[in-house]
């Protein structure tokens, strides 16, 4: 185990050489650390702004090794990167953050949502279904129509589908693969918010103001932050995001999805054990962004601040969106971060703007 | 040539590897570019940030038409690259910014400050050297005390003698190595401000406002901007950054560094052709940084707005004060930026404080 707080000049190790392990690199740098990636493309989006890149599967034995040989922490940029290779590093005397407990909550929604409502953080309604008849029954317990979801490995609105009578939920299930999935009560929603928060090695905790949330295609566009919301509204956030972090004994920058109802109260859709794409809005409006916040926690620095300093919009840039980047550049008011990727395909993330104004 | 403005996930090159390269490279990543850096040493600040590394004295040839052969255009650190090296890549066809006139102006204290002089910015009165007996006639037409200094290789300090008497002129000479210098009359200055200026491809330029700087040993200790200024000496300031910018046909950001006389005057002390010490406040001060801006600059990019969006107290963190990060990084007005060196010699930049507060 390296000693903590890490040193200036020590490794600090990723999993993941996408846009957020790049982000997190940048930052990383920033603070005069030095990071390696392990990733399974070469000339991946982190790996062209880090010390050391190793291309390998994440289930690599000998890449794994050769990263705990080098790596004083540990911390990925995505929830799915596999169980077994965090259990590997830690298992080798690394220390990972955000730790194995997250992980395992994140990668399973039927966890997830199980944690969430016995921490105190509401969710709507979910059932369990591993075959086509427990997929009938649970919709029929929750009522049509309801969300089916793959119990792993969705994101951007992959893995999963609406189930608009109960008879419909053996098909469907089918088609999401006939692997195990959640059966969810749809979400009377006014407003999609979230929440991105830190926790530090000594259980300090650090919210950052609400952000609202607009999604196309199951893809975030649009994030709007500080969102209006009173201060009930905020409170109520800080104390689900503190919940939270403390039944999972976190490390780390968490993004937390959250519904608002007409009501006035607020759900958790989905947690995310990372640095998150509707905290990006903190480059460029906080004086400390969630990637250095990740990473002084993970570093076990104390946390930074996180109030606002600005009124932020953040536009995702998908696919050949990303080509407006000369126009965005000459707008005044726009910050533009781009990734680095090399191929501009369709729906996906190739950079963002923050476009800012005076709070 | 390279097809201006870059295109995000062009090359650039930067010749070398120190802290300005470093916050250079990590610009460079934001927007979403790849960097080449070109540096004598292993291990360097900048090489441990960037997607390529040449390690190579700034002369060798291989070296050099390797970057030609990877880099869509290139830049560098700091003003004492060696010419030939510049004009070895201009003729293999790079694309180098700013150009062989900055640096050979900035090169050269006599040059630098016969340049400035011819077009409208005024100095301290100066005269050459280049042998005992001028040496002692340069004092005496100057008169003493004035400052000798070599005309070349000089920074932080390095390089200068005060000449208290015409007599002891041939001695100091000999002191500085007896090669060609410059004699300066000492400027009565009430302050040393200095001003960050930008200009790009298409011959907009940008300034940032005035910084107010405070030397120590020669070697900057801390800057606050933007200073307190009347309107009448920021246009001044303006008007000789104009000047200068347009007289070097310059591309990129340059540091003017100003001494303000009793009487409201502004006189140039000197000008360096890149990325400034000084300028390190606009991090954490303005909505684009001097980095940014450079790289925006010589990538063909509009420039970015130079307003201050907060007053910064910008401290260097010299030698083992650098030790201190722990206690800084808990100061929640505080940004820490720290370069990745590994041996914390006395004197040395180990990195930067901004400390932050409203306007």
């Amino acid at each position: 185990m390296a000693d903590l707080p890490l040193q200036p000049g020590s490794m600090i190790g990723i999993l993941g050489g996408g846009q957020l392990g790049r982000m997190l690199a940048l930052a990383a740098g920033r603070l005069g650390f030095d990071v390696v990636v392990l990733e399974r493309e070469a000339d991946s989006p982190a790996g062209r702004v880090c010390a050391h890149t190793i291309v390998a599967a994440y289930d690599d034995a000998a890449a794994l090794a050769a990263l705990a040989a080098v790596a004083d922490v540990v911390t990925y940029e995505f929830e799915n990167v596999p169980a077994a290779a965090v259990a590997s590093l830690v298992g080798m005397g690394v220390d990972v953050a955000p730790g194995p407990l997250a992980l395992a909550v994140a990668q399973d929604r039927f966890e997830e949502k199980t944690f969430l409502n016995a921490n105190g953080a509401p969710t709507v309604a979910f059932a369990a279904a591993d075959s086509p008849e427990a997929a009938v029954d649970a919709v029929a317990r929750i009522g049509a129509p309801a969300l089916m979801k793959t119990r792993r490995d969705g994101y951007d609105g992959k893995g999963q589908r609406w189930v608009e009578h109960a008879a419909d939920a053996a098909r469907v299930f089918a088609e999401l693969g006939s692997v195990p999935v959640i059966v969810e009560a749809p979400a009377d929603f006014v407003r999609e918010l979230s929440v991105i928060a830190a926790r530090g090695r000594d259980g300090a905790t650090a919210v950052y103001p609400l952000a609202e949330n607009h999604h196309e295609h199951g893809i975030l566009r649009r994030s709007l932050a500080p969102a209006r919301a009173a201060p009930a509204l905020t409170e109520q956030a800080e104390r689900i995001a503190a919940r939270i972090l403390a039944g999972l004994d976190y490390v780390g920058v968490i993004g937390i999805e959250l519904f608002e109802l007409s009501d006035g109260r607020l759900l958790v859709n989905e947690i995310a054990p990372r640095v998150h794409n509707t905290g990006h809005w903190t480059q460029d409006g906080c004086e400390v962004d969630q990637f250095e916040q990740h990473i002084r926690a993970v570093a076990g620095w104390p946390l930074g601040p996180t109030r606002a300093i600005a009124q932020v919009e953040m536009l995702n840039l998908l696919g050949d969106e990303a080509d407006t980047w000369s126009k965005l550049a000459a707008e005044p008011e726009t910050r533009l971060h781009l990734y680095g990727k090399r191929a501009a395909k369709p729906g996906r993330k190739m950079g963002h703007v923050n476009k800012v104004r005076p709070l």
